[in-house]
């Protein structure tokens, strides 16, 4: 079943803030097996919204309202809704009942300007809003059911759970599961090349493709009758996935680089040292986002100097000067260097150019070399990462945490 | 002038990403004197694209599409800009050239189904992609301009920022100037006092606060005939509130804290070092995104472990015992062993609790001390972070960050 999100408020049109209640609203929503078809936005402006609704009656069958229910004159939503129904607003007494009680909570006399927010249009369904002064209302036209919610997320999501999640649950009648699957180390191009019977529009399930900062995550969409065989459909079609692409795989759903390493190190009981020098702390930061990671990862250098590299790692001062600091024979010692200094199991380096400054024909900014040392010996990669001088460094540090998930898998 | 912004992408409509590429356009585009009429976003389905696309031209003179560039099946903005213009998608030579370019840094050939995105529709505007392989383009159609780009955030504000601004600049025929000033150490509701008559509506230049993640920022808006008048009104306000609010003015517009230290390390002439705990190389990698840094920042340390503690900065086990590792004495061991160890001229540490687990009623989580060592002796900070645990490190960051630039302010 079809359905879309309109979103009303003045900061929305201005950038002050992202449409998060959509984004929220639409994992809901697609858990709950309908489609989501369209999102629109609009400012405080009556006529934009009457717009909106009127466009949105034609392409869904159930549409979600939130924001402008406040208590002030630029909030339009009641008024708005009135004209688009052709009913009046009537004041629900257990509206009433409800802000007084709010007020009465917090020990004050509500203003008379709050009872506004209790009118809501003749013949609309009232929802309950356990903890703000704008009730919400649910009303058909068109072919469509409209349900209307505050804008304020936290109040939003406890109506949405209490009353609207319910009443859509009856209506469904699909189960929708999704599967993410996150790669690095081949292009969206190849992977849509691989995977391009699967990704074929009116294959089911259905597969995509999304990039985002260097990665590309692969998208499993199942849509059946029943969450058994939406389950079995999305594990088969992962299966196969995993197949084609192999060890550009390293985590699913909302996990994280971070976390695929951490788990490889647990699963091999090794502790872990990095020393970073274009990175300049990003793979430590990315290493320390996981709860936990204390356990397997000792300590990071950010081994910014020469001198620095030379003085906490070891790196002797005329291989540098011989081989340049940006090196695969600086990486390695870099590397050896941490794993010997403080007695960890693997050490991760990385020396590179963040730029912008610093590039040459031989060495162009975006240039880094990742050095893996452990008791086996030490090895480096050369790989080149783009962007701004943030974007290289954040690159840079998940192609090394690629680089030792990869290492690490293959120990096993 | 009236504008829109068009959003594709099947991850906006199943919630897995919030639309952070409206909000960026919708600030940019009000910064340039346009109102920002509807957001819109939809999936991959060609249908629904191109009925958003006719909703819009009868709405807007100028519409911003993003998403949908990419190489593979499932990217269906070109076509559908086909069949909507009704122009055949062509080869561009400049396109096929820069994927080529792009490609040949990475040191790797092209697999041929990447030029699909050098099709562009006939008679379209090529939009150059500096970072990545999507080009966008732009063309007329119903009396509005659309500027197609691709969804990639990083890609998208490059190009807005290098094609799409300039040419919606010379449509505008009002000068818009804003200014950002970035706060850290007063609470908004305090600011918002200070500034009561200047943020009063109606107000020229208007002067509105936001907040994000730990930080307030001081917004003034210049919305003038001349850029003259525009450039003077914005200095004076800004004099204004610098006078009112003092130094908890860290930076304005794009400029971060990790700039601000960065000149006043210059402006002082002294090196720094940083000992991290609990930011994991947070405050390393705020400081490295810097251009330049490397001429007084000399290393970071991550000393995750109390033993990495007493190894590299010589903090005695006997102290952390006492104490614990996360007290005033162990930060200001930190700072000082960091600053002693490498003979840099301050050095900053940070230790604490980030989380989840690991808080007590004495220490809970989010508790942090924040030490700093050089010639005049060591102090330290007690401060409180909250959040989840990516954001207690981050805003733990940005406090030592700001704790270290108020000391180097007070230094001159």
């Amino acid at each position: 079943m079809k359905c879309a999100i309109l979103s009303i408020g003045s900061e929305l049109m201005e950038g002050r803030i992202a449409d998060t209640n959509a984004a929220w609203l639409s994992e809901r929503l697609t858990e709950l097996g309908f489609e989501v078809a369209r999102h629109i936005a609009v400012g405080d402006r009556r006529a934009d919204i009457l717009t909106a609704l009127r466009d949105l009656e034609k392409v869904a069958s159930v549409t979600i309202v939130t924001g402008g229910l406040g208590p002030t004159p630029d909030d339009p939503t009641r008024e708005v809704f009135a004209q688009f129904s052709g009913c009046a607003l009537l004041e629900r007494p257990e509206a009433v009942r409800s802000i007084r009680e709010l007020f009465a909570r917090r020990g004050i006399v509500p203003p008379d300007s709050n009872f506004v927010q209790a009118l809501i249009p003749e013949g609309a369904d009232y929802l309950h809003n356990p903890t703000g002064t704008a009730p919400g209302f649910a009303l058909n036209h068109g072919g469509c059911r409209f349900f209307t919610l505050p804008g304020v997320p936290s109040e939003m999501k406890v109506m949405f759970n209490e009353s609207v999640g319910p009443a859509l649950r009856a209506l469904s009648d699909r189960v929708i599961l999704v599967r993410s699957l996150h790669t690095l180390g081949m292009s969206e191009a190849l992977i849509g090349e691989l995977l391009a019977e699967m990704m074929a529009e009116g294959h089911s399930p259905a597969v995509a493709t999304q990039a985002s900062e260097g990665m590309i995550t692969v998208r499993i969409t199942a849509d059946e009758a029943t969450e058994a065989t939406a389950r079995e459909k999305l594990a088969a079609t992962e299966r196969e996935i995993r197949a084609k692409l192999g060890e550009v795989v390293y985590a699913a759903d909302g996990l994280t680089l971070g976390w695929a390493v951490a788990e490889l190190l647990e699963k091999r009981a090794l502790t872990l040292a990095v020393a970073e020098s274009c990175t300049g702390g990003e793979i430590a930061a990315r290493l320390t986002d996981v709860p936990g990671i204390s356990r397997f990862f000792l300590e990071g250098a950010v081994t910014y100097s020469n001198a620095s590299k030379t003085a906490r790692l070891g790196v002797p001062a005329d291989l540098i000067q011989r081989h340049g600091a940006v090196s695969a024979e600086t990486a390695e010692a870099m590397a050896a260097g941490m794993r010997r200094s403080f007695g960890a199991d693997v050490a991760l380096s990385a020396t590179g150019i963040a730029g912008p400054a610093g590039g040459s024909k031989e060495k162009p900014v975006g240039l880094v070399y990742i050095g893996i040392a452990d008791a086996s010996g030490t090895r480096s990669e050369r790989v080149m990462a783009f962007g701004t001088r943030e974007q290289i460094k954040v690159r840079a540090a998940k192609r090394a945490l690629n680089i030792l998930r990869l290492h690490l898998e293959k120990m096993g």
